[in-house]
């Protein structure tokens, strides 16, 4: 069981210093890891946890970090060789095999021969399910749906009709695509639906957190790119277009239409209205509100930094007046340069 | 299949400029449609689009507009006309009938003879469902609830005892209705439960975004009235009551005992706090938080505009001494005054 | 049927005045109770309504407040006595028994003699469920995972594998708990995922929120301590300690690795920033964005005030000038200390 510290070394190109016949089970933080774990140090900051660590090895990224312990594997980049080892190590998460008895799988469905269906999943007509996927209990796939080779469909994920969805992907529990989108004409006496006739894209290596919605588009498709990361309880309305790479955090909500480039990041809780276009290697701060296109890359932010209430409370006051304190202080300059000039 | 465009003229009140024969499959965007797509000019900002246009024919609001294109229906309202169009365009998206011999069904439970449950469906005792209802895939629905004719229910959505749903309602993937508002009361040693006793009301043609949560009352019904239409992921509190015709976007929160009147639309990640008043027709903009009653119809907004983040964090710096700019211009007033007077 | 309000005021140690033989069947509201429900005044605001209500019996604090009406129960605090009361008065919501035969349980899990799993429950391997136990319908729990005794879980919850559930918990339908942690290293071409292998431990009397989710630790567990509330739709990320009774309204956002003490009270729709602390009893007020450590127990908050949205254009523009602002008046105040020097 577990990997030598050779062995673990060859797969992230490192170097071992130490023994390079350690046996690694496991791994662990700098502060908790055992004699049997591998641990990481990728933030300096936490460099003197170095000298207290009880894990059996370490990656660090210089030999003379690796003199500050017994056993190390030194690599260029300590985080990313241990996001790769993370992969070694993962428990076994479930033993179902083949195809559940209590799953309903429509006879016109093409399911490659490896598919794993847990209990009580439910595929509809024409869908198309790769090799390699694994489809959890209770999940729902509806009818002309298609899901690429390798990907892992968690339980209880409800997936509409017509979507399509790459290879390796990852979507995990309570995550619905292809609702409909939200739209609605208004007329005098209450909201005339529009069907939403699109359907939803969705690229390779996608992962989609858990309880996140992607919504299907009015008449053509909402669009995940290749790669692109999305954590739980997103919101990602119709016609949406994210390009390839971009990683969006919990809670963001993206309105309907709005385009948003590769390689961005959305912090939590972050809102973007509809229609807008967002570019490339653009970055939005916690909670921030983005009600215009932004058009250059950079980092973006709204709101107002956190005090003690009863301060707030008087900011917040201060801030509804913010309007008159300027036409006071024009007024103050002219009259000011008006006693300068005759002084 | 399809339609011709005097039929499809002829639903909409419309009168056809062109071909009257022209057979159209299915509806398109101006940029995208084909020779047998219908497409339609709302935004006059899109108006030149009609020069480039593919569409078999345009949904459009004049004769000038029509000239511009072989065929078109011209309408009143040509986003309103494609919207009741888009009902005819829907695919087909499940073949389910009767009821799966997976569903777990009440004996008591009274559903209409021409109810679909989809397979995995669980009805507890003394449900009633009415007719033309589809029940989808892995839904649940506790003890005592009612479903009004013509709903759609779609798959994995949990709806607990004692809620009512009106006629022609649609609930989409992953809702949750009826569980125990939020309601605790504070104890030196930990909180201290209040069952929530109350049910949830809700009205006809209400439709339920995926992953909302409505919650049911303390004693009396949380209430959503008819006409109401909520996207996704959006939380309504214990006890809140929202009257006819409102519209509520994505992720919106309402803290419970809240009243909201009709014909109200809340923008997207809105917060509206526990126990306010909010009149008839009032428009909230996105991620506003609503910490009073509005006792007034109009729109109303909070938090800041969007700057690059450097900027951002100076002007966050200075907000927290606005108080302080604020006397500082009150004493330059007073000085000025003096110097003034003096002068 | 019922209980005499003898019965009631000793279950909360009260004094009765009136008729102590009064037969109590329901829990009501001042306002709407009828002459066979008990009511409570807690608020004084509502004090008005002792005059006209109808409840045949009021939960009061005082001989005074008891002397408006026929009959009352007398109790140190009645809004803890309504709440203790309340339990008595829950509809019964289920009458499942035993375990569905559409259930799929493995054969190597560790189940109680009396729990109830209602239909489509799929446990994996080795799985723990304690005493008293319901499971509701759909519901998925993952290898290794432990639900203590006289837990409820409602129907369509998801538990991932090695996730550990304390006793009296409380989880609402929706929920997916252990689901991957938001853990990827940028690299140029993409994003390295981090698996992630720790787990989730939930203490003793948790009750958590529709749709809310808790994410698994990376290397070690994220953990809610006993007897916190946690509302629907919270996210709370992966490696995040909540300390004992902390109470978190709906659609909060807590990223990945902060620590909040204990009896702390998050209100609706905050969001706090990931590797922060926060100590015991702080309190934090609707949508704020936490993005400092809070090491000071105290009230916070962030954001501006509601203005109706034109006045609001006009302050958030103006906003963006504040540092200009505050520059002027420094400028003002040096030409002014000039000028009075002079004089």
């Amino acid at each position: 069981m577990g990997y030598t510290l050779a062995q673990l070394a060859k797969k992230v190109q490192g170097k071992v210093k130490g023994d390079i016949n350690l046996r690694i089970t496991g791994l662990g933080t700098l502060k908790n890891a055992t004699a049997y774990e591998l641990s990481f140090l990728s933030n300096p900051k936490y460099q003197s946890q170095l000298n207290h660590t009880c894990a059996g090895a370490v990656l660090v990224k210089s030999e003379e970090l690796a003199a500050l312990v017994d056993n190390a594997v030194i690599v260029h980049n300590p985080y990313l060789a241990f996001a790769k080892l993370s992969h070694l190590f993962s428990p076994i998460t479930q033993f179902w095999t083949g195809t559940a008895t209590s799953c309903t799988i429509s006879h016109s469905a093409i399911i490659a021969d490896d598919v794993i269906f847990a209990p009580n999943v439910v595929i509809d007509d024409d869908v198309v399910i790769g090799n390699g996927c694994f489809i959890g209990a209770g999940c729902v796939v509806g009818r002309g749906s298609k899901i690429g080779a390798d990907s892992l469909i968690c339980p209880n994920v409800t997936i509409y009709h017509d979507v399509s969805i790459g290879k390796e992907v990852i979507i995990h529990s309570g995550v619905v695509i292809g609702a409909d989108g939200f739209g609605f004409v208004p007329m005098k006496k209450g909201w005339e639906k529009i069907n939403q006739i699109g359907g939803v894209n969705i690229g390779n290596q996608v992962e989609i957190g858990a309880n996140t919605t992607i919504d299907r588009g009015t008449l053509e498709n909402t669009q995940i790119g290749n790669g692109v990361k999305i954590d739980n309880q997103v919101q990602i309305a119709h016609n949406v277009i994210i390009d390839d790479n971009t990683a969006i955090a919990g809670c963001v909500a993206v309105a309907g239409s709005t385009k948003i480039g590769s390689f961005c990041t959305i912090a939590g809780g972050v809102g973007i209205v509809g229609h807008l276009n967002i570019v490339d290697q653009v970055h939005i701060t916690a909670m921030s509100l983005v009600s215009k296109s932004i058009l250059k890359a950079g980092s973006y932010s709204s709101g107002t930094g956190l005090e003690k209430t009863d301060k707030w409370r008087r900011s917040a006051a201060r801030l509804r007046r913010i309007d008159d304190m300027s036409r006071q202080i024009s007024k103050l300059k002219q009259q000011v340069n008006r006693l300068l000039t005759k002084g």
